[in-house]
């Protein structure tokens, strides 16, 4: 790669301000009932799952954890010591396209155990939005044809043609959305952020 | 933990709308230089190198894979075969503190090393940020004297008191700062979208 | 789980004894010509890349640790910076049954793009061992019937059937079978104890 | 690298006998009350929490899936939804040199919480062999001075003077250690093979 002499950063801003364009336009969009059916489904599970290829894994564990910081039981599907899923169990799954391979064969099974699927997307119209019992649709440009195969026959491919247009990507836009579940829980749950440092500095 | 009937979203939509006003602030705010600088030391480095720890440990992952996706030699700090760092590579550390003490005793060996160290971060005058070439700062609210623990010794303790109020969050901060560099680096290495989609395809 | 006072630990010993029996059977019976095969085809490749599911994948990581000291261009599947497979490259799978589902799958998608691809197995007779360029076979009591589905799969339905018998453990031979590799490669590539010690003292 | 033609395996088989030879005498030599009182321990708490660095890391991995499948409450330390540790808990770390630096902190931190720690280590005069309630001691020839660094430290500076001797490996060791300890542990529990199959079944 030739060293080039970087003069500007016209794109790196635009980037951030079509981000954010598009950011707005989700929040304005955003489907109220099925977000509080997902928070409905998550308090009363028993245990929380969540699953995610590639980078929408990351945003899943990046859930996860604030999950697990509120006192939630919460798993991560493929971590060493994660357990069988059962019925009283809800799964999380993280996919823009709704067909990454794994994930969608994952979640028929999810489905075939009889636990509660929650798929956040942006294709209502994809096999893990067709199957899941809740489904948060978070609009983007994904192309449904060019994401269906399995991440890591993907990668092992070298087939990246899925880099996300300027100003738009499902897992900044879904990290987002769960973070600000997360705000929500807090309330719901009667955690206040002063109740929550006291709660955890007793334990220390 | 008691069943809630969910009722309404108000806080979800509350810290959605908050975190894009202070995306709006830190766009406005972005540090050019800096930002320039970051790039310029990227493309010079011979491999680039990314470490955080916790969530920013996924956000470093989600960029490297990007990079990787844009033809970089990216490794992860930590990943099972990531090799020895050498003079002429450049080490991206995301930490929003900048005390993050793994990460910054890590970025201590960088600097002790030769090569460069660039730090993405909240907190200019903090550990990471006084002993790097390069450090561009994306304001927020983490609290430097509450973040100075280790990051594994802090969730074994359950020390969470670092929850993000509602509206900041330097994960997402940073997430979308570092794609919106991608889209820069694209432009600077010349590789527009078309192209990078047909020469993936030739790979297969 | 009741308490139970914990009296004598007879299985403890009799489990270390039949594996040792077992891995001495193992080594009689080595398949020398396979084992030579693979180093050769390990020094030919360009990079080396190694894939496993559940505990055989901690033993693929284990291994890859190794070749990455030895300096060999290496790289595990499935973790974040990880490289497009190219015609040049050899794949090394771990697999007991040689019908893990997602690693089979794979082990297809190296031959299509027209890798080498290397397995260790208990099973010649299975999909990945008539796949591969080279099988290397390591007895074992896996069986292969209840061994096929996917490794993710099985865990979250909580089939855990196959926990070996006493005495006997893929990923224990395997393991062996792998480091032992690791000191041939050290004699092939003259690297002596010692002059990897100062090898690497050079770099600091 | 040159291209070397392989003409004998002399090494491989000769390392594979070392290994085997030094598990003879593992086992012959073995702490029967330390092992006992290790079992006990872990019987006793209510969960279970695993650590280790670098290869060792991976034996902690591969332990803790099996713990799993037999019941256990069981955690990585380190992976994503990791809780924290309870005064009730049980943490084993596993350390060939008793010295790995971030695990011999984090070792420091559950003595200090007030959990029991379980350490298996080459080294019983070593900073964890010394704050331990139980240690486990597998012979081995790891030394300590050259191991008393931190693991990321010491593949960041590329400092792999650690390469085990030929025929002896602390992981093999502890891997069989291990994977013999579940052995008992199901004689323990109660858990036939029979029952373990019969009781997972149920579940599907």
């Amino acid at each position: 790669m030739n060293i080039v002499q970087v003069k500007s950063c016209e794109d790196l801003l635009l980037s951030m301000r079509q981000m954010i364009d598009h950011l707005d336009e989700v929040t304005d969009k955003l489907d109220i009932e099925a977000s509080k059916a997902m928070l409905q489904k998550m308090m009363e599970g028993k245990r929380i799952f969540v699953m995610g290829a590639g980078r929408s894994g990351l945003v899943a564990k990046a859930f996860a954890m604030r999950l697990m910081h509120l006192g939630f039981s919460v798993y991560v599907v493929g971590e060493t010591t994660t357990p069988a899923v059962r019925t009283s169990d809800v799964v999380v799954a993280i996919s823009g396209s709704g067909e990454t391979r794994s994930i969608a064969d994952l979640g028929k099974i999810v489905k075939d155990i009889g636990s509660t699927l929650i798929t956040v997307t942006s294709k209502k119209e994809s096999t893990l939005g067709r199957i899941s019992d809740v489904v948060v649709v978070l609009p983007g440009k994904t192309k449904i044809d060019q994401d269906a195969g399995g991440c890591l026959e993907k990668n092992m491919r070298g087939d990246y043609r899925n880099l996300p247009p300027l100003g738009t990507s499902f897992e900044i836009t879904s990290l987002i959305f769960l973070d600000s579940l997360i705000a929500q829980l807090i309330t719901l749950t009667g955690a206040s952020e002063a109740e929550l440092k006291s709660r955890h500095t007793n334990i220390e």
